[in-house]
């Protein structure tokens, strides 16, 4: 989104520590993981920097001329938002750890399995929600995506994102979740349901707004 | 802190809703009271607006070259902390609703025992919370304040509000509770000393900050 040149390099859950390591970074402060993607290296610096808030204030600090996820005056306000973003991943989450771990490599899944069942406290086959459980997830999930609907219509008159007429990095949070969401749950699943038919599919109109760069 | 020139008419709770009535506005579209404070009526275009975020809406369409608490692109995200405002107000409600009933005029005191004894579900004088209760009331307050405060450190470095160096409306909203707890609660009252207290004083000096406004 900032028209810096990357590339990406994918790494097994299993790699994530042991190449984050090679950086010489300190673990994360907080969190179950000592080391997370993201974590970024850039060469015009030669330093590596981890954790996706930090990434963010790293970019715009070394190319301050490229566009902006945390224009000044709405960082604080971003930060205020990182609750609900935290909310709106863990809803959909155990919904999605069972395909995560299908798709895993067989040297991963005894990681993903180990962690997600830690996480949740119980066998990762029982972690999807289903009937009442789901309906309480499902419900929860309308209710957030409710309340930044109406916040993003509260700002300004016809403006698409919480950052007004151009996205901030809570909106990237938000899109995120979405994308997550469609790369990973069954596609049949009640939240992509209900992601594409909820407020006259203005969720499905949100990610479309962000295909130019997500394509 | 826009620099308008304004009178203000105090107003009896008991004579709060026949006033703005006056003014032909139509009854609220939420919350218990059909007519609430604040209302302004603006001569230059002899309109009046009701509820907070509409008045401020309309001095920022209506006076666009004075100093602006709704930066474009702020808004969404400042509407998404209006919950924070209000679990911040709630916490602290059930503490002052007491005074505010001592104070009040002779006329106003039933009115004052009527709805907040609905609002609260008992008796007036049960409401301010003691024991166990206010110590959870205090964690719940302190929580609240270091959350806010983390959110102002994680914006720019040394910056003193939530809109970075510049306060905006939901600085306005945080330092007019703690104007109220000021204003209203007993003077030894633990959320008092809780927010002299805590983090330093940092708070004191947001309240500082405000002086040259709320003086």
């Amino acid at each position: 989104m900032k028209g810096i040149p990357y590339t990406t390099k994918w790494l097994d859950f299993t790699d994530v520590e042991p190449e984050i390591k090679k950086f010489g970074l300190p673990p994360n402060e907080r969190g179950a993981l000592k080391h997370t993607v993201p974590t970024i290296y850039d060469p015009n610096t030669r330093r590596a920097i981890t954790e996706a808030f930090k990434i963010n204030l790293y970019l715009e600090d070394q190319y301050p001329d490229t566009f902006s996820l945390l224009p000044k005056g709405t960082r604080a306000l971003q930060a205020a938002f990182s609750p609900t973003f935290g909310k709106l991943l863990d809803t959909m989450l155990g919904s999605v750890v069972v395909s995560i771990y299908n798709e895993a490599s067989e040297r991963d899944k005894p990681h993903v399995r180990t962690t997600r069942e830690a996480w949740f406290g119980m066998k990762l086959e029982d972690i999807p929600p289903q009937g009442e459980r789901l309906e309480e997830t499902v419900k929860l999930w309308e209710e957030l995506l409710s309340d930044i609907g109406n916040w993003i219509d509260a700002g300004e008159p016809g403006a698409l994102y919480l950052g007004g007429d151009a996205p901030v990095q809570a909106d990237v949070d938000v899109v995120s979740v979405f994308l997550f969401l469609f790369r990973t749950a069954p596609k049949d699943h009640a939240l992509l349901k209900s992601l594409e038919n909820v407020s006259g599919g203005r969720w499905m109109k949100y990610l479309e707004a962000f295909s130019k760069w997500t394509a």
